[in-house]
């Protein structure tokens, strides 16, 4: 092909600029800590020269390839954006790539595995559903991998995991202060541990009030699968006051349905909630109450732990919990009477 | 580091599966035509052996690292991710992964720009601001670049173009015909194209009413942007009956701040329209009135003409131009009387 590589070296570079070649090298190592006059010296001699240091040869060097994969799935769930771009922007900060990997059905994720280790990913977040087995063949290419969202409870790994715990307590304390005694769940796919462990947080918390759900309906997770559910909650027969979602997507989509499509009120009528405390969730039309995920902190999280398992791939395995918040916004209020 | 390449290769592979050696590269070869009896013979010995074909490596011989780089912006803008997951999926069916690029402003695209050949990415979509020199240098080293949503006048590039012309005449007269006669107009950001050129039709399609907009605003394409541009055109003490906001996402804010703040009706009081055609639009809360890009054709075009330069980098330059939808929501109705 016509692409030739870079014949200027880091040595033409340096000597133009006057300094060492391994000050030319760390200039343009990610991260590395240079003086901001030096870094300009050095800029200028290899703009002048069209130098390029070709991080790919230059990986083959240091095993590095300074790229990871990142794994996320679902794509009309606006949670996954919001996650993608901040791993993005805290990988990019420390000189490293995101490599992508979409998964619109989590059975896919098998078909992108081999390209993991083809493309010499330095490390893996997924943030969607990784098998024991795919787990333990990518650890059999000494490839880091931190769970986003996912752990397992019988398979050691790195995790970064929401405890909504506390908050999912509060939620239903604040439902009932309002009289609500008649819930609804909206769960997740069947299959969804991160649906199972909220669901079982909301049926534990109910338990403490001697209250279980009357109904409940299944989703995907998706705005539009939200419909089909609060039919079918609605045509159970049961009387509900407030509707319990997986997912704020699927909150929001409860809440159209219910004040749009039937012509009830929210929280009037029905209260509504969800988890995850999305951006999309605060519109105005929505003003969710929810259980929100310190995203921020989380992705700082599960950046830290990959970086530090890139450089040191001994590093034992370590599971971190953060903790989830209850916010109270308008899409609840008092039972009907 | 501990992380030794493979040793094994495909010689060892063709030898266990008892095929030649070409038939094992074809099986790791993105997009090369194999049988299913083949691949599965090769896919077990390559298995059995752990045989992993390095995908780096390969890229020093090719020249080609089966990479693109996507440069994003503007996070708090549901347009992108759309975007992104469609380009991701359809550059992952060609078996090229992508490299993503996310820009929070757009003066930060000069900041990643050397990393992009650093990474050695065959070639770059940018859906974010692109100086011609920027440009010009991704060219320097033979990096094939299509703009997407962007063109320079000055300057020949590849470029993905929706061309809005006749939706928004349409639109126009839609409001027309619905009594309307003043209008506001909610701009993007002063120095983007595409808010330039969209109000330019707008504009052009008022005048052959002998209309032109009675007032205007500015906001930056956020959803949040909007409930401050929205008091200012109330503020500007004129009748307005519909705003034209140049993107989805500041409809679906003026829309909010309008019924949710202001306590007035849409469409009763006032009409809101956007521009994009985003899915978040079509949630039964707004139900926008837009012009919606076809962004599947769209990406397919972009995808399909970077892949191309890719394996002829001599091909000429070409922009593709796609013809965008007036689609009727419930955020327009009758101007009030």
């Amino acid at each position: 092909m016509s692409r030739p590589f870079s014949r200027v070296t880091s040595y033409d570079v340096a000597r133009l600029a006057g300094v060492s070649q391994s000050a030319v090298s760390r200039c343009f190592k990610p991260g590395a800590s240079v003086s901001r006059k030096m870094r300009e010296k050095v800029m200028k001699a290899a703009n002048e020269l069209n130098y390029t240091p070709n991080a790919i040869a230059r990986g083959l060097i240091t095993r590095r390839s300074n790229m990871v994969a990142v794994v996320v799935s679902s794509r009309m769930n606006f949670y996954y954006p919001e996650l993608l771009f901040q791993l993005t922007d805290k990988f990019s900060d420390r000189g490293v790539r995101v490599l992508l990997f979409n998964v619109n059905q989590e059975e896919d994720v098998g078909r992108h595995l081999s390209q993991i280790w083809q493309y010499q990913a330095d490390g893996v977040i997924s943030a969607a559903y990784l098998s024991i087995e795919q787990h333990r063949r990518l650890r059999g290419h000494n490839i880091p991998v931190v769970m986003f969202n996912r752990y397992f409870d019988d398979y050691a790994t790195n995790s970064v995991w929401c405890d909504a715990g506390t908050a999912t307590s509060e939620m239903i304390d604040h439902l009932i202060n309002f009289g609500h005694r008649r819930f609804a769940l909206l769960n997740g796919p069947e299959d969804s541990m991160v649906n199972r462990e909220r669901m079982r947080l909301v049926r534990q918390a109910l338990k403490r009030h001697d209250l279980e759900p009357v109904t409940q309906a299944w989703g995907n997770y998706r705005y539009e699968s939200a419909a089909v559910a609060v039919q079918e909650i609605r045509n159970a027969g049961k009387k509900v006051t407030a509707i319990i979602a997986a997912n704020d997507m699927m909150a929001m989509g409860a809440l159209d349905e219910i004040r749009n499509v039937m012509g009830l009120s929210v929280p009037g009528d029905v209260s509504v909630v969800g988890f995850d405390g999305i951006n999309a969730g605060r519109f105005a039309s929505y003003e969710l109450t929810t259980i929100r995920q310190p995203i921020r902190r989380m992705t700082e999280a599960a950046v830290a732990m990959l970086v530090d398992r890139m450089e040191e791939p001994d590093t034992t395995d370590e599971k971190r919990v953060l903790t989830g918040a209850f916010v109270q916004g308008t899409s609840t209020g008092q039972a009907p009477a």
